[in-house]
């Protein structure tokens, strides 16, 4: 059953409104929810409102990674023991988090914050790919790599690994960045495609089982 | 795959423990939503923010059925058109918005607030009980009686519908607040039970569908 627009409250109403806007969210169950929050004690709420507004308003970028932080370098880029002359680079912040639950790498991030999608207006210069042609720049630069040098690095140039999506947004994104940071000369990686751990190969697709085929590894048991 | 409570940002952890406190939100969810708004212009969040907490702080409770109101008064009670010597009896704002929405009633609401649940805790003096008893006594004062008869409706001493959900608590309460109120003399009805509009009968429960049989209705084609 679907709900008619008429509700006994303006307040409830701009509240299922507001509820409603965010994705996946539809007024009824948006209704359900404003109509939780009107019975929980004031504080709550007020404290539901107030971590959302300051998230909003307070939170910071890493001016290396544009990773979000507490502060203006985020925890992952002022670590020194991880690996500063790896950058991994993701679509968003999320792909961070879920890279580092992974516990598998020790490099550094370049957040994007979005994708090139002509469907949706989005271009290169909507998402930063400037800022990361410049961290390449800065990495290869005859300083950089006489640091890496005293650093007993051999000079090495250091990696870019492009962790975006498979689809044809994220191909795209990923050779257009390919074809920015390739004169500089650093190792570009992107991640490895297969069968997911437990996927069963009868439901794989074409692609996905051509390419597992062709990059084959040798069996450890 | 669950995420590890390690967040980038002490803020972004407080917005999802915020948003995950949401009946039916998890944690994932919650992160979703929090990254969501984060993208949003500031000017909406804080607009959201602040339709949570003025309907929280601002709604009001009508004087005379409990229900949502902007007013003293909602404007079911404050309607003369409608029938005041008929009270629907609900659990819930919801139920009264859902019956509203049906088109088929004309009376008056009373919103419990709840329901009697000795598991849960709710005792009969958590919901609005004694506010219905008074608003019955009422109905069958003399005053009103001779009021009732002024407006032609022979002294009708009016009726309460007990529309409570069909589980145990329900019932309950329907019996709780009948032996309160039948005191009065005022009829006493509750909803119609049977099969559903569309339901098969395969799959109706026993007490439904001897419930239907027992009290089945002339077929009107």
């Amino acid at each position: 059953m679907v709900y008619k627009e008429n509700y006994p409250s303006k307040l409830l109403e701009e509240a299922v409104d507001a509820i409603s806007s965010l994705p996946g969210v539809g007024r009824r169950s948006a209704l359900r929810l404003a109509l939780h929050l009107l019975k929980q004690p004031q504080e709550n709420v007020h404290h539901f409102a107030t971590a959302i507004t300051r998230l909003r308003d307070d939170v910071k970028y890493c001016s290396h990674c544009m990773m979000i932080s507490d502060d203006q370098v985020c925890s992952i880029c002022s670590d020194r023991s991880r690996d500063h002359r790896t950058i991994c680079v993701v679509e968003s912040v999320r792909d961070v988090m879920s890279i580092e639950n992974t516990g598998q790498y020790n490099g550094v991030y370049h957040v994007l914050g979005g994708i090139i999608s002509p469907i949706n207006g989005i271009g290169p210069s909507d998402i930063r790919v400037r800022e990361l042609v410049e961290r390449v720049a800065a990495l290869v630069s005859p300083e950089a790599l006489f640091e890496a040098d005293a650093d007993g690095l051999e000079g090495s140039a250091g990696e870019v690994i492009l962790a975006l999506s498979g689809d044809v947004e994220g191909e795209t994104t990923s050779f257009y960045i390919y074809r920015q940071i390739a004169r500089y000369g650093v190792k570009v990686s992107s991640l490895a495609r297969g069968l997911g751990f437990g996927d069963n190969l009868e439901y794989a697709d074409e692609l996905t089982l051509g390419r597992s085929i062709v990059n084959r590894q040798i069996f450890k048991p």
